[in-house]
Protein backbone atom coordinates (compact mmCIF):
# COMPACT_ATOMS: atom_id res chain seq x y z
CA UNK A 1 0.00 0.00 0.00
CA UNK A 2 1.27 3.38 -0.90
CA UNK A 3 1.19 6.34 1.68
CA UNK A 4 1.63 9.42 -0.29
CA UNK A 5 -2.00 11.58 -1.07
CA UNK A 6 -1.56 10.37 -5.27
CA UNK A 7 -0.64 7.16 -6.95
CA UNK A 8 -0.12 6.96 -10.78
CA UNK A 9 -2.14 4.31 -12.36
CA UNK A 10 -1.88 3.42 -16.32
CA UNK A 11 -5.06 3.98 -18.38
CA UNK A 12 -6.91 4.20 -21.58
CA UNK A 13 -7.67 7.65 -22.42
CA UNK A 14 -10.13 8.34 -25.05
CA UNK A 15 -10.57 11.61 -26.43
CA UNK A 16 -11.66 13.63 -29.15
CA UNK A 17 -8.43 14.39 -30.62
CA UNK A 18 -5.95 11.49 -29.27
CA UNK A 19 -6.40 8.17 -28.04
CA UNK A 20 -3.91 5.96 -26.32
CA UNK A 21 -2.39 4.45 -22.82
CA UNK A 22 -1.27 7.53 -20.64
CA UNK A 23 -0.99 7.48 -17.01
CA UNK A 24 -3.13 8.95 -14.70
CA UNK A 25 -2.96 10.30 -10.89
CA UNK A 26 -5.63 9.53 -8.05
CA UNK A 27 -6.60 10.43 -5.03
CA UNK A 28 -5.41 7.71 -2.74
CA UNK A 29 -7.97 5.94 -0.96
CA UNK A 30 -7.42 4.30 2.58
CA UNK A 31 -8.43 2.46 5.74
CA UNK A 32 -7.06 4.60 8.88
CA UNK A 33 -8.02 3.31 12.08
CA UNK A 34 -8.54 5.53 14.72
CA UNK A 35 -7.70 4.18 18.61
CA UNK A 36 -7.92 6.08 21.83
CA UNK A 37 -6.37 4.94 25.11
CA UNK A 38 -8.29 6.06 28.28
CA UNK A 39 -8.72 5.82 31.76
CA UNK A 40 -7.03 6.17 35.08
CA UNK A 41 -3.56 5.16 35.11
CA UNK A 42 -3.18 1.81 36.46
CA UNK A 43 -5.75 0.72 34.50
CA UNK A 44 -5.56 2.53 30.76
CA UNK A 45 -8.19 1.15 28.37
CA UNK A 46 -7.28 1.00 24.39
CA UNK A 47 -10.69 0.71 22.17
CA UNK A 48 -10.89 1.30 18.04
CA UNK A 49 -13.55 4.37 17.54
CA UNK A 50 -13.84 4.29 13.93
CA UNK A 51 -12.52 3.19 10.60
CA UNK A 52 -12.54 5.96 8.15
CA UNK A 53 -11.68 6.21 4.52
CA UNK A 54 -9.31 8.48 3.88
CA UNK A 55 -6.22 9.99 2.22
CA UNK A 56 -3.05 9.71 3.69
CA UNK A 57 -1.58 12.75 5.37
CA UNK A 58 -2.15 14.78 8.61
CA UNK A 59 -3.45 11.23 9.98
CA UNK A 60 -2.72 12.73 13.38
CA UNK A 61 -4.81 16.13 13.06
CA UNK A 62 -7.94 14.11 11.27
CA UNK A 63 -7.86 11.83 14.61
CA UNK A 64 -7.76 14.47 16.79
CA UNK A 65 -10.21 16.88 14.62
CA UNK A 66 -12.94 13.50 14.55
CA UNK A 67 -12.46 13.35 18.62
CA UNK A 68 -12.98 16.34 18.88
CA UNK A 69 -16.17 17.31 16.86
CA UNK A 70 -17.89 14.40 18.17
CA UNK A 71 -17.11 16.15 21.70
CA UNK A 72 -14.56 13.05 23.19
CA UNK A 73 -11.84 15.81 23.87
CA UNK A 74 -12.15 19.30 24.45
CA UNK A 75 -9.03 20.97 24.17
CA UNK A 76 -5.65 20.55 23.41
CA UNK A 77 -4.40 19.64 26.66
CA UNK A 78 -7.04 16.35 26.67
CA UNK A 79 -4.36 15.09 24.65
CA UNK A 80 -1.41 12.94 25.77
CA UNK A 81 0.19 12.15 22.68
CA UNK A 82 -0.62 10.91 18.69
CA UNK A 83 1.23 7.87 17.73
CA UNK A 84 1.19 5.86 14.43
CA UNK A 85 3.27 2.68 14.82
CA UNK A 86 1.93 1.19 11.94
CA UNK A 87 0.86 2.40 8.47
CA UNK A 88 -3.27 3.65 8.59
CA UNK A 89 -2.91 3.39 12.08
CA UNK A 90 -3.26 5.95 14.59
CA UNK A 91 -3.25 5.84 18.36
CA UNK A 92 -4.11 9.43 20.46
CA UNK A 93 -3.80 8.52 24.27
CA UNK A 94 -6.13 11.19 26.15
CA UNK A 95 -6.02 12.65 29.79
CA UNK A 96 -6.94 10.83 32.75
CA UNK A 97 -9.83 12.65 33.06
CA UNK A 98 -11.38 12.48 29.87
CA UNK A 99 -13.93 9.57 30.34
CA UNK A 100 -15.67 8.71 26.71
CA UNK A 101 -18.67 6.65 28.04
CA UNK A 102 -19.62 3.45 25.55
CA UNK A 103 -22.30 5.08 24.05
CA UNK A 104 -20.42 8.16 23.15
CA UNK A 105 -17.93 5.86 21.15
CA UNK A 106 -20.83 3.55 19.60
CA UNK A 107 -22.38 7.04 18.44
CA UNK A 108 -19.42 8.02 16.24
CA UNK A 109 -20.20 4.96 13.97
CA UNK A 110 -23.41 6.92 13.09
CA UNK A 111 -21.48 9.88 12.39
CA UNK A 112 -18.50 9.07 11.13
CA UNK A 113 -20.22 8.94 7.41
CA UNK A 114 -22.60 11.24 6.73
CA UNK A 115 -24.77 9.16 8.81
CA UNK A 116 -26.01 11.46 11.10
CA UNK A 117 -28.28 10.48 14.77
CA UNK A 118 -29.72 13.47 13.48
CA UNK A 119 -33.18 15.69 13.63
CA UNK A 120 -34.03 16.90 16.98
CA UNK A 121 -32.59 14.25 19.17
CA UNK A 122 -29.36 14.87 17.24
CA UNK A 123 -29.89 18.78 17.59
CA UNK A 124 -29.87 19.14 21.13
CA UNK A 125 -27.00 16.32 22.13
CA UNK A 126 -24.84 18.51 19.40
CA UNK A 127 -26.23 21.55 21.83
CA UNK A 128 -24.99 19.83 24.70
CA UNK A 129 -21.42 18.72 23.48
CA UNK A 130 -20.55 21.94 22.24
CA UNK A 131 -18.58 24.17 23.90
CA UNK A 132 -19.54 27.13 21.95
CA UNK A 133 -22.30 29.07 20.75
CA UNK A 134 -22.13 30.36 17.54
CA UNK A 135 -25.51 31.72 17.89
CA UNK A 136 -24.20 34.91 20.23
CA UNK A 137 -21.29 35.27 17.87
CA UNK A 138 -21.56 38.99 16.38
CA UNK A 139 -18.53 38.23 13.66
CA UNK A 140 -19.25 39.78 10.13
CA UNK A 141 -18.07 39.83 6.68
CA UNK A 142 -17.90 41.46 3.66
CA UNK A 143 -20.04 40.25 1.05
CA UNK A 144 -17.51 41.46 -1.53
CA UNK A 145 -15.01 38.49 -0.40
CA UNK A 146 -17.05 36.30 -0.99
CA UNK A 147 -16.09 36.08 -4.79
CA UNK A 148 -12.77 35.55 -3.97
CA UNK A 149 -12.75 32.98 -2.15
CA UNK A 150 -13.32 30.07 -4.60
CA UNK A 151 -10.33 31.33 -6.87
CA UNK A 152 -7.89 30.94 -3.64
CA UNK A 153 -9.57 27.36 -2.34
CA UNK A 154 -8.48 26.06 -6.12
CA UNK A 155 -5.34 27.77 -6.14
CA UNK A 156 -4.34 25.70 -2.34
CA UNK A 157 -5.86 22.96 -3.90
CA UNK A 158 -2.62 20.97 -4.62
CA UNK A 159 -4.37 17.47 -5.43
CA UNK A 160 -7.37 18.33 -6.66
CA UNK A 161 -6.23 19.70 -9.47
CA UNK A 162 -4.32 17.19 -10.57
CA UNK A 163 -6.83 13.99 -9.55
CA UNK A 164 -10.07 15.87 -10.07
CA UNK A 165 -10.96 13.44 -6.95
CA UNK A 166 -10.54 15.40 -4.01
CA UNK A 167 -12.73 17.36 -1.27
CA UNK A 168 -11.12 20.14 0.68
CA UNK A 169 -11.84 22.58 3.30
CA UNK A 170 -10.47 25.88 4.06
CA UNK A 171 -10.60 28.19 6.76
CA UNK A 172 -10.36 31.74 5.92
CA UNK A 173 -10.06 35.05 8.18
CA UNK A 174 -12.25 38.11 8.30
CA UNK A 175 -10.17 39.79 5.44
CA UNK A 176 -10.85 36.74 3.30
CA UNK A 177 -6.98 35.44 3.44
CA UNK A 178 -6.83 31.45 3.48
CA UNK A 179 -5.29 30.69 6.77
CA UNK A 180 -5.48 26.81 6.23
CA UNK A 181 -6.58 24.33 4.22
CA UNK A 182 -6.44 20.57 3.95
CA UNK A 183 -7.98 17.80 1.28
CA UNK A 184 -9.49 14.18 1.67
CA UNK A 185 -11.54 12.01 -0.55
CA UNK A 186 -14.03 11.90 2.17
CA UNK A 187 -15.44 15.81 2.47
CA UNK A 188 -16.05 15.21 6.32
CA UNK A 189 -12.30 13.89 6.97
CA UNK A 190 -11.38 17.30 4.51
CA UNK A 191 -13.11 19.12 7.78
CA UNK A 192 -11.77 16.77 10.77
CA UNK A 193 -8.54 17.75 9.61
CA UNK A 194 -8.83 21.14 9.65
CA UNK A 195 -10.40 21.11 12.85
CA UNK A 196 -7.97 19.06 14.00
CA UNK A 197 -5.01 21.41 13.13
CA UNK A 198 -6.67 23.96 14.14
CA UNK A 199 -7.39 22.62 17.86
CA UNK A 200 -3.27 20.93 17.89
CA UNK A 201 -1.94 24.59 17.27
CA UNK A 202 -4.24 26.32 20.53
CA UNK A 203 -6.28 28.27 17.42
CA UNK A 204 -10.41 26.83 18.98
CA UNK A 205 -12.57 28.50 18.65
CA UNK A 206 -12.62 29.54 15.35
CA UNK A 207 -14.73 32.27 16.10
CA UNK A 208 -13.80 34.77 13.50
CA UNK A 209 -13.29 32.31 10.74
CA UNK A 210 -15.03 31.20 7.75
CA UNK A 211 -15.16 28.08 6.54
CA UNK A 212 -15.16 27.22 2.83
CA UNK A 213 -15.88 23.12 1.55
CA UNK A 214 -15.14 22.75 -1.98
CA UNK A 215 -18.91 20.77 -2.41
CA UNK A 216 -22.26 20.43 -1.21
CA UNK A 217 -23.20 20.79 3.02
CA UNK A 218 -24.45 17.72 4.74
CA UNK A 219 -25.95 17.81 7.93
CA UNK A 220 -22.96 16.14 9.26
CA UNK A 221 -21.06 19.10 8.13
CA UNK A 222 -22.54 22.09 9.55
CA UNK A 223 -22.39 19.69 12.89
CA UNK A 224 -18.62 19.46 12.84
CA UNK A 225 -18.74 23.32 11.94
CA UNK A 226 -21.32 23.83 15.01
CA UNK A 227 -18.41 21.85 17.33
CA UNK A 228 -15.38 24.42 16.15
CA UNK A 229 -17.42 27.31 17.05
CA UNK A 230 -17.24 28.47 13.07
CA UNK A 231 -20.64 31.27 12.47
CA UNK A 232 -20.31 31.10 9.27
CA UNK A 233 -20.52 28.36 6.29
CA UNK A 234 -19.60 29.02 2.89
CA UNK A 235 -19.83 26.25 -0.55
CA UNK A 236 -18.91 25.89 -3.69
CA UNK A 237 -21.97 23.25 -3.89
CA UNK A 238 -25.64 23.11 -2.78
CA UNK A 239 -26.76 22.96 0.68
CA UNK A 240 -29.29 19.99 1.98
CA UNK A 241 -32.88 20.67 3.79
CA UNK A 242 -31.34 19.87 6.70
CA UNK A 243 -27.89 21.95 6.81
CA UNK A 244 -30.09 25.45 6.22
CA UNK A 245 -32.81 23.60 9.23
CA UNK A 246 -29.55 23.43 11.57
CA UNK A 247 -28.16 26.66 10.31
CA UNK A 248 -31.45 28.19 11.44
CA UNK A 249 -31.88 26.74 14.63
CA UNK A 250 -28.18 27.07 15.81
CA UNK A 251 -28.12 30.87 14.83
CA UNK A 252 -25.47 30.32 12.21
CA UNK A 253 -24.76 31.88 8.62
CA UNK A 254 -24.58 29.25 5.27
CA UNK A 255 -24.15 30.68 2.27
CA UNK A 256 -24.40 28.47 -1.16
CA UNK A 257 -22.95 28.23 -4.63
CA UNK A 258 -19.95 30.60 -3.73
CA UNK A 259 -18.80 31.30 -7.35
CA UNK A 260 -16.92 34.73 -8.59
CA UNK A 261 -20.30 36.20 -10.13
CA UNK A 262 -23.22 35.22 -7.21
CA UNK A 263 -23.50 33.26 -4.40
CA UNK A 264 -27.32 32.09 -2.36
CA UNK A 265 -27.38 32.88 1.49
CA UNK A 266 -29.59 30.22 3.30
CA UNK A 267 -29.40 31.39 6.77
CA UNK A 268 -28.03 34.01 9.23
CA UNK A 269 -27.87 37.40 6.34
CA UNK A 270 -26.64 39.44 9.38
CA UNK A 271 -23.52 38.23 9.22
CA UNK A 272 -22.81 38.71 5.50
CA UNK A 273 -22.36 42.97 5.09
CA UNK A 274 -22.92 44.05 1.90
CA UNK A 275 -21.28 47.23 0.73
CA UNK B 1 -40.43 17.01 8.97
CA UNK B 2 -41.05 16.66 5.12
CA UNK B 3 -41.05 13.54 3.40
CA UNK B 4 -41.02 14.31 0.28
CA UNK B 5 -37.54 14.91 -1.94
CA UNK B 6 -36.88 18.42 -2.28
CA UNK B 7 -38.21 20.97 0.10
CA UNK B 8 -38.29 24.85 -0.72
CA UNK B 9 -36.68 27.39 1.45
CA UNK B 10 -36.49 31.55 1.19
CA UNK B 11 -32.64 32.63 0.61
CA UNK B 12 -31.10 35.62 -0.39
CA UNK B 13 -29.76 35.67 -3.92
CA UNK B 14 -26.59 37.59 -4.85
CA UNK B 15 -25.76 37.47 -8.59
CA UNK B 16 -24.35 39.77 -11.77
CA UNK B 17 -27.54 41.04 -12.77
CA UNK B 18 -30.09 40.76 -9.75
CA UNK B 19 -29.63 40.92 -6.07
CA UNK B 20 -32.96 40.11 -3.79
CA UNK B 21 -35.06 37.58 -1.73
CA UNK B 22 -36.05 34.84 -3.79
CA UNK B 23 -37.08 30.92 -3.29
CA UNK B 24 -34.67 28.04 -3.55
CA UNK B 25 -35.50 24.73 -4.19
CA UNK B 26 -33.14 22.01 -1.89
CA UNK B 27 -32.85 18.39 -1.59
CA UNK B 28 -33.94 16.85 1.70
CA UNK B 29 -31.68 15.06 3.57
CA UNK B 30 -33.27 12.95 7.20
CA UNK B 31 -32.41 10.10 8.85
CA UNK B 32 -33.29 6.60 7.83
CA UNK B 33 -33.67 4.11 10.66
CA UNK B 34 -33.19 0.48 9.46
CA UNK B 35 -34.36 -2.33 11.53
CA UNK B 36 -34.28 -6.07 10.60
CA UNK B 37 -36.77 -8.70 12.34
CA UNK B 38 -34.70 -12.41 12.53
CA UNK B 39 -34.69 -15.29 14.30
CA UNK B 40 -36.68 -18.43 14.43
CA UNK B 41 -40.64 -17.91 14.63
CA UNK B 42 -40.89 -18.88 18.17
CA UNK B 43 -38.28 -16.09 18.55
CA UNK B 44 -38.22 -13.26 16.43
CA UNK B 45 -35.36 -10.01 17.30
CA UNK B 46 -35.94 -6.95 15.98
CA UNK B 47 -32.38 -4.91 15.85
CA UNK B 48 -31.52 -1.43 14.33
CA UNK B 49 -29.08 -2.09 11.59
CA UNK B 50 -28.21 1.25 10.58
CA UNK B 51 -28.92 4.99 10.70
CA UNK B 52 -28.69 6.64 7.33
CA UNK B 53 -28.71 10.29 6.36
CA UNK B 54 -30.94 9.85 2.77
CA UNK B 55 -33.17 11.61 0.57
CA UNK B 56 -36.95 10.29 1.00
CA UNK B 57 -38.19 7.93 -1.54
CA UNK B 58 -37.40 4.95 -2.55
CA UNK B 59 -37.02 3.78 1.53
CA UNK B 60 -38.20 0.31 1.49
CA UNK B 61 -35.49 -0.29 -1.27
CA UNK B 62 -32.76 1.52 0.16
CA UNK B 63 -33.41 -0.86 3.23
CA UNK B 64 -33.26 -3.82 1.33
CA UNK B 65 -30.39 -2.84 -1.15
CA UNK B 66 -28.75 -2.20 2.21
CA UNK B 67 -29.16 -5.36 3.90
CA UNK B 68 -27.93 -7.17 0.01
CA UNK B 69 -24.65 -5.00 -0.59
CA UNK B 70 -23.84 -5.83 3.26
CA UNK B 71 -24.27 -9.39 2.57
CA UNK B 72 -27.43 -9.79 5.44
CA UNK B 73 -29.49 -10.75 3.02
CA UNK B 74 -28.72 -12.77 -0.77
CA UNK B 75 -32.47 -13.18 -2.66
CA UNK B 76 -35.53 -11.76 -3.14
CA UNK B 77 -36.87 -14.86 -1.07
CA UNK B 78 -34.69 -13.55 1.98
CA UNK B 79 -37.35 -10.86 2.83
CA UNK B 80 -40.94 -11.67 3.96
CA UNK B 81 -41.92 -7.87 4.68
CA UNK B 82 -41.19 -4.28 4.45
CA UNK B 83 -42.74 -2.08 6.51
CA UNK B 84 -42.82 1.69 7.20
CA UNK B 85 -44.80 2.50 11.36
CA UNK B 86 -43.03 5.84 11.57
CA UNK B 87 -41.63 8.35 9.29
CA UNK B 88 -38.36 7.78 8.70
CA UNK B 89 -38.23 4.37 10.07
CA UNK B 90 -38.10 0.97 7.79
CA UNK B 91 -38.27 -2.56 9.19
CA UNK B 92 -37.13 -5.00 7.21
CA UNK B 93 -38.73 -8.83 7.97
CA UNK B 94 -36.34 -11.63 6.95
CA UNK B 95 -36.98 -15.35 6.88
CA UNK B 96 -35.58 -18.13 9.54
CA UNK B 97 -33.19 -19.40 7.70
CA UNK B 98 -31.07 -15.82 7.50
CA UNK B 99 -29.16 -15.55 10.55
CA UNK B 100 -27.01 -12.45 10.29
CA UNK B 101 -24.10 -12.51 13.18
CA UNK B 102 -23.98 -9.93 15.65
CA UNK B 103 -20.32 -8.93 13.66
CA UNK B 104 -22.05 -8.75 10.50
CA UNK B 105 -24.43 -6.36 11.68
CA UNK B 106 -21.53 -4.36 13.57
CA UNK B 107 -20.17 -4.27 10.37
CA UNK B 108 -22.81 -2.41 8.79
CA UNK B 109 -21.32 0.69 10.79
CA UNK B 110 -18.20 1.03 8.83
CA UNK B 111 -19.77 0.33 5.37
CA UNK B 112 -22.14 2.67 5.37
CA UNK B 113 -20.51 5.41 4.88
CA UNK B 114 -17.49 5.67 2.92
CA UNK B 115 -15.83 4.34 5.86
CA UNK B 116 -14.48 0.77 4.89
CA UNK B 117 -12.99 -1.99 7.14
CA UNK B 118 -11.22 -2.30 3.95
CA UNK B 119 -7.79 -3.04 2.24
CA UNK B 120 -7.14 -6.55 1.36
CA UNK B 121 -8.98 -8.36 4.48
CA UNK B 122 -11.99 -6.67 3.27
CA UNK B 123 -11.78 -7.03 0.07
CA UNK B 124 -11.61 -10.93 1.01
CA UNK B 125 -14.25 -10.91 2.76
CA UNK B 126 -16.71 -8.68 -0.18
CA UNK B 127 -15.49 -11.72 -1.99
CA UNK B 128 -16.63 -14.30 0.07
CA UNK B 129 -20.00 -12.58 0.47
CA UNK B 130 -20.72 -12.02 -3.05
CA UNK B 131 -22.43 -14.49 -4.79
CA UNK B 132 -21.53 -13.43 -8.02
CA UNK B 133 -18.35 -13.17 -9.50
CA UNK B 134 -17.80 -10.34 -12.24
CA UNK B 135 -14.19 -11.44 -13.71
CA UNK B 136 -15.64 -14.31 -14.97
CA UNK B 137 -18.35 -12.26 -16.62
CA UNK B 138 -17.89 -11.84 -20.66
CA UNK B 139 -20.13 -8.45 -21.33
CA UNK B 140 -19.31 -6.12 -23.45
CA UNK B 141 -20.16 -2.72 -24.05
CA UNK B 142 -20.16 -0.47 -27.27
CA UNK B 143 -17.31 2.25 -26.58
CA UNK B 144 -19.38 5.18 -28.74
CA UNK B 145 -22.53 4.41 -26.36
CA UNK B 146 -20.49 5.66 -23.58
CA UNK B 147 -20.71 9.12 -24.61
CA UNK B 148 -24.33 9.44 -24.84
CA UNK B 149 -24.98 7.89 -20.84
CA UNK B 150 -24.27 10.82 -19.15
CA UNK B 151 -27.07 12.84 -20.85
CA UNK B 152 -29.35 10.22 -20.67
CA UNK B 153 -28.82 10.28 -16.56
CA UNK B 154 -29.08 13.94 -16.52
CA UNK B 155 -32.22 14.37 -18.46
CA UNK B 156 -33.61 11.62 -16.02
CA UNK B 157 -32.43 13.37 -13.22
CA UNK B 158 -35.48 15.51 -11.81
CA UNK B 159 -34.36 16.38 -8.52
CA UNK B 160 -30.69 17.67 -9.43
CA UNK B 161 -31.41 19.37 -12.01
CA UNK B 162 -33.94 21.52 -9.50
CA UNK B 163 -31.49 21.58 -6.18
CA UNK B 164 -27.99 20.82 -7.59
CA UNK B 165 -27.77 19.05 -4.81
CA UNK B 166 -28.17 15.31 -5.39
CA UNK B 167 -26.11 12.29 -6.73
CA UNK B 168 -27.37 9.78 -8.93
CA UNK B 169 -26.90 5.78 -9.85
CA UNK B 170 -28.15 4.59 -13.19
CA UNK B 171 -28.40 1.45 -14.74
CA UNK B 172 -28.07 0.91 -18.50
CA UNK B 173 -28.57 -2.38 -20.45
CA UNK B 174 -25.84 -3.29 -23.53
CA UNK B 175 -28.02 -1.12 -25.95
CA UNK B 176 -27.04 1.83 -24.11
CA UNK B 177 -30.81 2.28 -22.35
CA UNK B 178 -31.47 3.17 -19.25
CA UNK B 179 -33.08 0.73 -17.31
CA UNK B 180 -33.22 1.95 -14.12
CA UNK B 181 -32.22 5.47 -11.84
CA UNK B 182 -32.58 6.48 -7.98
CA UNK B 183 -30.94 10.29 -6.57
CA UNK B 184 -30.26 10.47 -2.87
CA UNK B 185 -28.12 13.28 -0.92
CA UNK B 186 -25.61 10.51 -0.50
CA UNK B 187 -24.61 8.73 -3.49
CA UNK B 188 -24.20 5.02 -1.34
CA UNK B 189 -27.49 5.61 -0.73
CA UNK B 190 -28.21 6.49 -4.58
CA UNK B 191 -26.41 2.68 -5.33
CA UNK B 192 -28.41 0.73 -2.21
CA UNK B 193 -31.96 2.02 -4.26
CA UNK B 194 -30.83 1.11 -7.34
CA UNK B 195 -29.53 -2.23 -6.22
CA UNK B 196 -32.56 -2.59 -3.98
CA UNK B 197 -35.41 -1.99 -6.77
CA UNK B 198 -33.76 -4.58 -8.83
CA UNK B 199 -33.73 -7.09 -6.34
CA UNK B 200 -37.03 -7.28 -5.51
CA UNK B 201 -37.96 -6.70 -9.09
CA UNK B 202 -36.01 -10.22 -9.60
CA UNK B 203 -33.34 -8.70 -11.68
CA UNK B 204 -30.19 -9.59 -9.83
CA UNK B 205 -26.94 -10.23 -10.93
CA UNK B 206 -27.27 -7.52 -13.31
CA UNK B 207 -24.50 -9.30 -15.08
CA UNK B 208 -25.62 -7.47 -18.12
CA UNK B 209 -25.82 -4.25 -17.19
CA UNK B 210 -23.81 -1.12 -17.19
CA UNK B 211 -24.07 0.97 -13.83
CA UNK B 212 -23.15 5.08 -13.95
CA UNK B 213 -22.14 6.61 -11.00
CA UNK B 214 -22.82 10.96 -11.38
CA UNK B 215 -19.73 11.47 -9.19
CA UNK B 216 -16.67 10.36 -7.72
CA UNK B 217 -16.34 6.10 -7.82
CA UNK B 218 -15.04 5.18 -4.27
CA UNK B 219 -14.09 1.67 -2.86
CA UNK B 220 -16.99 1.31 -1.02
CA UNK B 221 -19.42 1.70 -4.40
CA UNK B 222 -17.21 -0.78 -6.04
CA UNK B 223 -18.22 -3.13 -3.59
CA UNK B 224 -21.54 -2.60 -3.58
CA UNK B 225 -21.27 -2.97 -7.37
CA UNK B 226 -19.22 -6.25 -7.28
CA UNK B 227 -22.31 -7.44 -4.67
CA UNK B 228 -24.92 -7.06 -7.19
CA UNK B 229 -22.41 -8.66 -10.32
CA UNK B 230 -21.98 -5.44 -12.32
CA UNK B 231 -19.02 -6.42 -14.01
CA UNK B 232 -18.90 -2.60 -15.73
CA UNK B 233 -18.82 0.67 -13.17
CA UNK B 234 -18.89 4.28 -15.12
CA UNK B 235 -18.51 7.27 -13.71
CA UNK B 236 -18.84 11.42 -15.03
CA UNK B 237 -15.79 11.72 -12.10
CA UNK B 238 -12.65 10.59 -11.03
CA UNK B 239 -12.45 7.01 -9.46
CA UNK B 240 -10.30 6.98 -5.83
CA UNK B 241 -6.83 4.92 -5.97
CA UNK B 242 -8.43 2.24 -4.12
CA UNK B 243 -11.68 1.72 -6.03
CA UNK B 244 -9.07 1.25 -9.12
CA UNK B 245 -7.27 -1.77 -7.47
CA UNK B 246 -10.35 -3.27 -6.70
CA UNK B 247 -11.61 -3.36 -10.16
CA UNK B 248 -8.64 -4.83 -10.94
CA UNK B 249 -8.11 -7.48 -8.28
CA UNK B 250 -11.57 -8.21 -8.81
CA UNK B 251 -11.53 -8.18 -12.59
CA UNK B 252 -13.86 -5.44 -12.90
CA UNK B 253 -14.17 -2.51 -16.10
CA UNK B 254 -14.02 0.68 -14.57
CA UNK B 255 -14.45 3.98 -16.62
CA UNK B 256 -14.35 7.38 -15.11
CA UNK B 257 -14.77 10.74 -16.81
CA UNK B 258 -17.19 9.67 -19.07
CA UNK B 259 -18.56 12.70 -20.75
CA UNK B 260 -19.54 13.70 -24.36
CA UNK B 261 -16.26 13.69 -25.73
CA UNK B 262 -13.98 11.71 -23.81
CA UNK B 263 -13.50 8.97 -21.07
CA UNK B 264 -10.41 6.99 -19.12
CA UNK B 265 -10.63 3.46 -18.65
CA UNK B 266 -8.99 2.25 -15.49
CA UNK B 267 -9.51 -1.09 -15.34
CA UNK B 268 -10.98 -4.39 -17.64
CA UNK B 269 -10.46 -3.05 -21.19
CA UNK B 270 -11.29 -5.53 -22.84
CA UNK B 271 -15.02 -5.28 -21.98
CA UNK B 272 -15.32 -2.33 -23.94
CA UNK B 273 -15.36 -2.74 -27.38
CA UNK B 274 -13.63 -0.37 -30.03
CA UNK B 275 -15.44 0.50 -33.16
Amino acid sequence: MMSGATEIFTVKKVGASQTGTATDTLAVEEPLEINIVFGPTEKRIKKKVSVTMRTPGNDGELAVGFLFTEGIIRTKEDVLRVTSDTLNVVVIEVREDVVPTIETLDRNFYTTSSCGVCGKASLDAVRIKSAFTPANNTSTFQADLLHTLEQKLRKSQQVFSSTGGLHASGIFDRQGNMVLVREDVGRHNALDKVIGTALMNGNLPLTTSILLLSGRISFELMQKAYMAGIPIVTAIGAPSSLAVTFAEECGMTLVGFVRENRYTIYAGQHRIVQP
